[in-house]
Protein backbone atom coordinates (compact mmCIF):
# COMPACT_ATOMS: atom_id res chain seq x y z
CA UNK A 1 0.00 0.00 0.00
CA UNK A 2 2.85 2.59 0.97
CA UNK A 3 4.67 0.96 -2.13
CA UNK A 4 1.82 1.58 -4.25
CA UNK A 5 1.65 5.28 -2.99
CA UNK A 6 5.10 6.15 -3.27
CA UNK A 7 5.42 4.70 -6.91
CA UNK A 8 2.17 6.92 -7.47
CA UNK A 9 4.07 9.59 -6.33
CA UNK A 10 6.76 8.85 -8.46
CA UNK A 11 5.05 9.08 -11.29
CA UNK A 12 3.50 12.38 -10.76
CA UNK A 13 6.91 13.97 -10.09
CA UNK A 14 7.68 12.57 -13.41
CA UNK A 15 4.61 14.34 -15.15
CA UNK A 16 5.47 17.20 -13.50
CA UNK A 17 9.29 17.04 -14.24
CA UNK A 18 8.04 16.42 -18.30
CA UNK A 19 6.07 19.37 -18.01
CA UNK A 20 8.88 21.58 -16.77
CA UNK A 21 10.74 20.51 -20.19
CA UNK A 22 7.63 21.18 -22.72
CA UNK A 23 6.07 24.06 -21.18
CA UNK A 24 9.68 25.79 -21.17
CA UNK A 25 10.40 24.73 -24.92
CA UNK A 26 6.98 25.34 -26.51
CA UNK A 27 4.93 27.24 -24.07
CA UNK A 28 2.19 26.88 -22.04
CA UNK A 29 -0.60 27.42 -24.59
CA UNK A 30 1.14 25.20 -27.65
CA UNK A 31 2.11 22.34 -25.54
CA UNK A 32 -0.42 19.61 -25.76
CA UNK A 33 -0.81 16.96 -22.91
CA UNK A 34 0.03 13.99 -24.91
CA UNK A 35 3.48 15.39 -25.74
CA UNK A 36 3.87 15.58 -21.60
CA UNK A 37 2.27 12.02 -21.45
CA UNK A 38 5.05 11.33 -24.19
CA UNK A 39 8.19 12.71 -22.64
CA UNK A 40 6.91 11.24 -19.32
CA UNK A 41 6.91 7.22 -20.83
CA UNK A 42 3.33 7.51 -19.53
CA UNK A 43 0.06 6.71 -21.72
CA UNK A 44 -2.43 10.07 -22.38
CA UNK A 45 -4.97 8.68 -19.80
CA UNK A 46 -2.07 8.26 -16.78
CA UNK A 47 -2.18 12.04 -16.87
CA UNK A 48 -5.45 12.13 -16.16
CA UNK A 49 -5.27 10.14 -13.12
CA UNK A 50 -3.15 12.60 -11.39
CA UNK A 51 -4.15 15.44 -12.70
CA UNK A 52 -7.48 17.31 -14.38
CA UNK A 53 -6.35 18.92 -17.49
CA UNK A 54 -3.45 20.94 -18.64
CA UNK A 55 -4.55 23.91 -16.14
CA UNK A 56 -4.39 21.84 -13.28
CA UNK A 57 -0.79 20.69 -14.50
CA UNK A 58 0.22 24.14 -14.10
CA UNK A 59 -1.03 25.51 -11.46
CA UNK A 60 0.03 21.99 -9.59
CA UNK A 61 3.73 22.71 -10.69
CA UNK A 62 3.41 26.17 -9.56
CA UNK A 63 2.20 25.15 -6.36
CA UNK A 64 4.56 22.35 -5.54
CA UNK A 65 8.02 24.33 -7.00
CA UNK A 66 7.34 27.46 -5.08
CA UNK A 67 6.11 25.82 -1.76
CA UNK A 68 9.17 23.96 -1.66
CA UNK A 69 11.28 27.33 -2.28
CA UNK A 70 9.85 28.47 0.15
CA UNK A 71 10.58 26.31 2.59
CA UNK A 72 14.09 26.56 1.07
CA UNK A 73 13.98 30.08 1.95
CA UNK A 74 12.86 29.94 5.23
CA UNK A 75 15.23 27.15 6.40
CA UNK A 76 18.10 28.88 5.22
CA UNK A 77 17.45 32.55 6.42
CA UNK A 78 16.58 31.14 9.72
CA UNK A 79 20.22 30.28 10.01
CA UNK A 80 21.64 33.49 9.64
CA UNK A 81 21.45 36.53 12.33
CA UNK A 82 22.18 39.64 10.09
CA UNK A 83 19.50 41.26 7.63
CA UNK A 84 22.18 42.22 5.33
CA UNK A 85 23.26 38.76 5.17
CA UNK A 86 19.96 37.55 4.85
CA UNK A 87 19.20 40.11 1.94
CA UNK A 88 22.50 38.89 0.32
CA UNK A 89 21.24 35.08 0.90
CA UNK A 90 17.66 36.29 -0.80
CA UNK A 91 19.45 37.51 -3.74
CA UNK A 92 21.81 34.19 -4.36
CA UNK A 93 18.98 31.94 -3.93
CA UNK A 94 16.11 33.78 -6.49
CA UNK A 95 19.15 34.01 -9.07
CA UNK A 96 20.25 30.63 -8.47
CA UNK A 97 16.90 28.88 -9.61
CA UNK A 98 18.58 30.54 -12.70
CA UNK A 99 21.33 28.62 -12.93
CA UNK A 100 20.38 25.18 -11.34
CA UNK A 101 16.59 25.06 -12.77
CA UNK A 102 16.62 27.27 -15.92
CA UNK A 103 13.76 25.44 -17.16
CA UNK A 104 11.42 25.92 -14.18
CA UNK A 105 12.63 29.74 -13.49
CA UNK A 106 11.07 30.22 -17.16
CA UNK A 107 8.08 28.32 -16.50
CA UNK A 108 7.52 30.27 -13.52
CA UNK A 109 8.16 33.52 -14.50
CA UNK A 110 6.52 32.99 -17.62
CA UNK A 111 3.64 31.59 -16.29
CA UNK A 112 3.13 34.27 -13.09
CA UNK A 113 2.60 36.79 -15.92
CA UNK A 114 0.08 34.60 -18.44
CA UNK A 115 -2.87 36.26 -17.17
CA UNK A 116 -4.08 37.97 -13.69
CA UNK A 117 -6.74 35.66 -13.28
CA UNK A 118 -4.40 32.53 -13.21
CA UNK A 119 -1.86 34.97 -10.85
CA UNK A 120 -4.76 36.09 -8.90
CA UNK A 121 -6.92 32.59 -8.66
CA UNK A 122 -3.90 29.90 -8.39
CA UNK A 123 -0.57 31.61 -7.61
CA UNK A 124 -0.94 33.98 -5.62
CA UNK A 125 -1.00 31.88 -2.11
CA UNK A 126 2.44 30.79 -3.00
CA UNK A 127 3.94 33.85 -4.46
CA UNK A 128 2.40 36.19 -1.35
CA UNK A 129 4.04 33.43 1.03
CA UNK A 130 7.29 34.48 -1.11
CA UNK A 131 7.57 37.92 -0.81
CA UNK A 132 6.02 37.47 2.72
CA UNK A 133 9.61 36.06 3.64
CA UNK A 134 11.03 38.74 2.43
CA UNK A 135 8.98 41.42 4.24
CA UNK A 136 10.18 39.54 7.23
CA UNK A 137 13.87 40.04 6.66
CA UNK A 138 13.15 44.12 6.32
CA UNK A 139 10.91 44.47 8.85
CA UNK A 140 13.40 42.35 11.36
CA UNK A 141 16.33 44.99 10.22
CA UNK A 142 14.10 47.63 10.79
CA UNK A 143 13.20 46.18 14.27
CA UNK A 144 16.68 45.84 14.75
CA UNK A 145 17.60 48.84 13.98
CA UNK A 146 20.08 48.49 10.78
CA UNK A 147 17.06 48.95 8.24
CA UNK A 148 15.29 52.37 7.78
CA UNK A 149 11.93 52.95 9.34
CA UNK A 150 10.30 54.83 6.00
CA UNK A 151 9.94 52.13 3.79
CA UNK A 152 7.26 49.06 3.58
CA UNK A 153 8.76 46.25 3.96
CA UNK A 154 5.99 44.76 1.48
CA UNK A 155 7.57 47.78 -0.80
CA UNK A 156 10.81 46.44 -0.46
CA UNK A 157 9.99 42.63 -0.89
CA UNK A 158 8.13 43.65 -4.19
CA UNK A 159 11.00 45.97 -5.21
CA UNK A 160 13.51 42.82 -4.73
CA UNK A 161 11.77 40.58 -5.98
CA UNK A 162 11.12 42.82 -8.88
CA UNK A 163 14.77 43.66 -9.45
CA UNK A 164 15.89 39.66 -9.38
CA UNK A 165 13.04 39.27 -11.89
CA UNK A 166 14.33 42.43 -14.43
CA UNK A 167 18.06 40.94 -14.18
CA UNK A 168 16.86 37.44 -15.02
CA UNK A 169 14.71 38.20 -17.75
CA UNK A 170 17.63 40.40 -19.25
CA UNK A 171 20.19 37.55 -18.60
CA UNK A 172 18.42 34.80 -20.18
CA UNK A 173 18.77 36.91 -23.70
CA UNK A 174 22.02 38.01 -22.64
CA UNK A 175 25.48 36.07 -22.97
CA UNK A 176 24.02 33.85 -19.70
CA UNK A 177 27.74 33.84 -18.30
CA UNK A 178 27.09 32.45 -14.35
CA UNK A 179 29.75 34.67 -12.79
CA UNK A 180 28.07 37.75 -14.71
CA UNK A 181 25.16 36.79 -12.91
CA UNK A 182 26.76 36.32 -9.69
CA UNK A 183 28.15 39.76 -9.59
CA UNK A 184 25.15 41.35 -10.85
CA UNK A 185 24.10 39.82 -7.77
CA UNK A 186 25.80 41.34 -5.75
CA UNK A 187 25.27 44.61 -7.10
CA UNK A 188 21.69 44.26 -6.20
CA UNK A 189 22.33 43.80 -3.01
CA UNK A 190 24.98 46.23 -2.31
CA UNK A 191 21.96 48.72 -3.96
CA UNK A 192 19.42 47.00 -1.37
CA UNK A 193 21.81 46.79 1.67
CA UNK A 194 22.97 50.33 1.23
CA UNK A 195 19.57 52.02 0.26
CA UNK A 196 17.47 50.34 2.79
CA UNK A 197 20.19 51.50 5.78
CA UNK A 198 18.92 53.14 8.17
CA UNK A 199 21.03 57.06 8.50
CA UNK A 200 22.33 56.69 12.28
CA UNK A 201 24.16 53.61 10.96
CA UNK A 202 25.41 55.17 7.35
CA UNK A 203 28.84 54.97 6.53
CA UNK A 204 29.60 52.77 9.67
CA UNK B 1 -3.40 61.97 -51.14
CA UNK B 2 -2.42 63.42 -47.92
CA UNK B 3 -5.56 63.01 -46.52
CA UNK B 4 -5.97 59.18 -47.38
CA UNK B 5 -2.13 58.97 -45.91
CA UNK B 6 -3.94 60.44 -42.69
CA UNK B 7 -7.58 58.27 -42.86
CA UNK B 8 -5.03 55.23 -43.07
CA UNK B 9 -2.89 56.49 -40.49
CA UNK B 10 -5.93 56.98 -38.40
CA UNK B 11 -7.34 53.16 -38.90
CA UNK B 12 -4.12 51.61 -38.16
CA UNK B 13 -4.06 53.58 -34.56
CA UNK B 14 -8.06 52.39 -33.81
CA UNK B 15 -6.68 48.94 -34.91
CA UNK B 16 -3.93 49.46 -32.44
CA UNK B 17 -6.05 50.89 -29.67
CA UNK B 18 -8.27 48.23 -29.85
CA UNK B 19 -5.85 45.26 -29.69
CA UNK B 20 -4.37 46.55 -26.72
CA UNK B 21 -8.31 46.01 -25.06
CA UNK B 22 -9.06 42.99 -26.38
CA UNK B 23 -5.18 41.54 -25.76
CA UNK B 24 -5.59 42.24 -22.28
CA UNK B 25 -9.22 41.04 -21.14
CA UNK B 26 -8.55 37.58 -23.34
CA UNK B 27 -4.77 37.48 -23.36
CA UNK B 28 -2.99 37.59 -26.61
CA UNK B 29 -3.32 33.64 -27.63
CA UNK B 30 -7.18 33.72 -27.08
CA UNK B 31 -7.94 37.11 -29.28
CA UNK B 32 -8.96 36.30 -32.71
CA UNK B 33 -8.12 39.15 -35.24
CA UNK B 34 -12.28 39.05 -35.84
CA UNK B 35 -11.98 40.23 -32.21
CA UNK B 36 -9.98 43.37 -32.80
CA UNK B 37 -11.88 44.01 -35.99
CA UNK B 38 -15.41 44.30 -34.20
CA UNK B 39 -14.08 46.45 -31.09
CA UNK B 40 -12.60 48.31 -34.02
CA UNK B 41 -15.42 49.03 -36.00
CA UNK B 42 -14.04 47.56 -39.38
CA UNK B 43 -14.33 44.86 -41.56
CA UNK B 44 -11.93 41.67 -40.77
CA UNK B 45 -10.51 41.99 -44.27
CA UNK B 46 -9.48 45.91 -43.31
CA UNK B 47 -7.18 44.65 -40.79
CA UNK B 48 -5.26 42.53 -43.34
CA UNK B 49 -4.38 45.88 -45.28
CA UNK B 50 -2.61 47.04 -42.11
CA UNK B 51 -0.84 44.00 -40.75
CA UNK B 52 -0.02 40.66 -42.00
CA UNK B 53 -1.75 38.62 -38.56
CA UNK B 54 -2.30 38.62 -34.96
CA UNK B 55 1.86 38.05 -34.03
CA UNK B 56 2.16 41.42 -36.21
CA UNK B 57 -0.50 43.59 -34.87
CA UNK B 58 1.54 42.68 -31.15
CA UNK B 59 4.62 42.98 -32.43
CA UNK B 60 3.84 46.74 -34.43
CA UNK B 61 1.32 47.94 -30.99
CA UNK B 62 4.68 46.96 -28.87
CA UNK B 63 7.23 48.83 -31.21
CA UNK B 64 5.05 51.94 -31.38
CA UNK B 65 4.50 52.56 -28.11
CA UNK B 66 7.31 51.51 -26.47
CA UNK B 67 9.06 53.89 -28.94
CA UNK B 68 6.45 56.74 -28.05
CA UNK B 69 7.37 56.05 -24.16
CA UNK B 70 11.71 56.42 -25.26
CA UNK B 71 10.70 59.42 -26.45
CA UNK B 72 8.89 60.98 -24.14
CA UNK B 73 11.19 59.94 -21.61
CA UNK B 74 13.95 61.40 -23.11
CA UNK B 75 12.64 64.13 -23.51
CA UNK B 76 11.52 64.98 -20.16
CA UNK B 77 14.78 63.66 -18.39
CA UNK B 78 16.76 66.10 -20.76
CA UNK B 79 14.82 69.18 -18.78
CA UNK B 80 16.47 67.97 -15.57
CA UNK B 81 19.98 68.34 -13.59
CA UNK B 82 20.15 66.19 -11.19
CA UNK B 83 20.69 62.26 -11.61
CA UNK B 84 18.10 62.10 -8.14
CA UNK B 85 16.01 63.91 -9.76
CA UNK B 86 16.08 62.08 -13.19
CA UNK B 87 15.46 58.43 -11.19
CA UNK B 88 12.46 59.87 -8.99
CA UNK B 89 11.52 60.72 -12.75
CA UNK B 90 12.14 57.61 -14.26
CA UNK B 91 10.10 56.16 -11.13
CA UNK B 92 7.29 58.33 -12.02
CA UNK B 93 7.04 57.84 -15.89
CA UNK B 94 7.38 53.99 -15.16
CA UNK B 95 4.55 53.81 -12.69
CA UNK B 96 2.16 56.36 -14.13
CA UNK B 97 2.10 53.87 -17.18
CA UNK B 98 -0.45 52.05 -14.80
CA UNK B 99 -2.54 54.50 -13.91
CA UNK B 100 -2.60 56.51 -17.18
CA UNK B 101 -2.56 53.57 -19.44
CA UNK B 102 -3.45 50.33 -17.31
CA UNK B 103 -4.27 48.16 -20.55
CA UNK B 104 -1.30 49.41 -22.29
CA UNK B 105 1.07 48.86 -19.17
CA UNK B 106 -0.69 45.04 -18.95
CA UNK B 107 -0.37 43.76 -22.60
CA UNK B 108 3.35 45.51 -22.50
CA UNK B 109 4.70 43.53 -19.20
CA UNK B 110 2.43 40.04 -20.16
CA UNK B 111 3.72 40.08 -23.79
CA UNK B 112 7.71 40.84 -22.75
CA UNK B 113 7.25 37.87 -20.63
CA UNK B 114 5.08 35.87 -23.30
CA UNK B 115 8.54 34.39 -24.83
CA UNK B 116 11.76 34.56 -25.07
CA UNK B 117 11.64 34.22 -28.87
CA UNK B 118 9.10 36.96 -28.94
CA UNK B 119 11.30 39.08 -26.98
CA UNK B 120 14.70 38.54 -28.49
CA UNK B 121 13.54 39.11 -31.75
CA UNK B 122 11.08 41.52 -32.08
CA UNK B 123 10.92 43.80 -28.49
CA UNK B 124 14.45 44.33 -27.64
CA UNK B 125 15.38 46.75 -29.59
CA UNK B 126 12.51 48.64 -28.04
CA UNK B 127 13.37 47.33 -24.33
CA UNK B 128 16.86 47.45 -24.67
CA UNK B 129 16.80 51.51 -25.72
CA UNK B 130 14.51 52.03 -22.38
CA UNK B 131 17.02 50.29 -20.21
CA UNK B 132 19.78 52.39 -22.22
CA UNK B 133 18.17 55.65 -21.39
CA UNK B 134 17.78 54.37 -17.69
CA UNK B 135 21.73 53.08 -17.47
CA UNK B 136 23.02 56.41 -19.35
CA UNK B 137 21.44 58.39 -15.95
CA UNK B 138 23.30 55.76 -13.70
CA UNK B 139 26.44 56.91 -15.70
CA UNK B 140 25.91 60.30 -15.56
CA UNK B 141 25.76 60.48 -12.27
CA UNK B 142 28.76 58.33 -11.74
CA UNK B 143 30.91 60.35 -13.83
CA UNK B 144 29.28 63.53 -11.85
CA UNK B 145 30.38 61.95 -8.75
CA UNK B 146 26.85 61.42 -7.70
CA UNK B 147 26.73 57.58 -7.69
CA UNK B 148 28.85 55.00 -6.83
CA UNK B 149 31.40 53.65 -9.28
CA UNK B 150 31.46 50.17 -8.38
CA UNK B 151 27.83 49.15 -9.97
CA UNK B 152 27.57 48.26 -13.68
CA UNK B 153 25.35 51.16 -15.11
CA UNK B 154 23.15 48.51 -16.79
CA UNK B 155 22.78 46.10 -13.73
CA UNK B 156 21.47 49.26 -11.86
CA UNK B 157 19.16 49.65 -14.66
CA UNK B 158 17.63 46.15 -14.87
CA UNK B 159 17.18 46.13 -10.90
CA UNK B 160 15.38 49.76 -11.73
CA UNK B 161 13.23 48.42 -14.35
CA UNK B 162 12.42 45.03 -12.72
CA UNK B 163 11.96 46.95 -9.24
CA UNK B 164 9.24 48.83 -10.84
CA UNK B 165 7.71 46.11 -13.05
CA UNK B 166 7.29 44.08 -9.64
CA UNK B 167 5.92 46.57 -7.87
CA UNK B 168 3.23 46.99 -11.05
CA UNK B 169 2.78 43.39 -10.81
CA UNK B 170 1.47 43.40 -7.43
CA UNK B 171 -0.05 46.65 -7.21
CA UNK B 172 -2.66 45.34 -9.95
CA UNK B 173 -3.29 42.30 -7.86
CA UNK B 174 -3.63 44.42 -5.18
CA UNK B 175 -6.27 47.44 -4.20
CA UNK B 176 -5.12 49.39 -6.86
CA UNK B 177 -5.11 52.44 -4.90
CA UNK B 178 -3.01 55.38 -6.81
CA UNK B 179 -1.85 57.42 -3.49
CA UNK B 180 -0.25 53.79 -2.52
CA UNK B 181 1.50 52.98 -5.83
CA UNK B 182 2.62 56.48 -5.45
CA UNK B 183 4.27 56.25 -2.15
CA UNK B 184 5.43 53.13 -2.87
CA UNK B 185 7.20 54.88 -6.12
CA UNK B 186 9.22 57.23 -3.26
CA UNK B 187 10.21 54.43 -1.38
CA UNK B 188 11.48 52.88 -4.18
CA UNK B 189 13.07 56.42 -5.68
CA UNK B 190 14.81 56.56 -2.32
CA UNK B 191 16.21 52.95 -2.05
CA UNK B 192 17.84 53.38 -5.48
CA UNK B 193 19.11 56.80 -4.80
CA UNK B 194 20.97 56.48 -1.63
CA UNK B 195 21.85 52.31 -2.69
CA UNK B 196 23.70 53.83 -5.54
CA UNK B 197 24.97 57.52 -3.51
CA UNK B 198 28.82 57.32 -3.61
CA UNK B 199 29.91 56.77 -0.77
CA UNK B 200 31.92 60.15 0.03
CA UNK B 201 28.89 62.17 -0.60
CA UNK B 202 26.38 59.94 2.34
CA UNK B 203 24.53 61.79 4.46
CA UNK B 204 24.71 64.87 3.09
Amino acid sequence: MVQERNKGAEKRERILQSAIKVFARKGFYNTRVSEIARTAGVADGTIYLYFKNKDDILISLFNDRIGKLNDEMERQLAALDSPSEKVKRIVSIQLGLLRGHKDLAEVITINLRQSNRFLKQYAAPGFNRYLDIIAAVIQEGQQSGDFRQDVSPRVAACSLFGALDGLSLTWVLGTRDADRLARAGQQVSHIFIEGLRAPETTGT
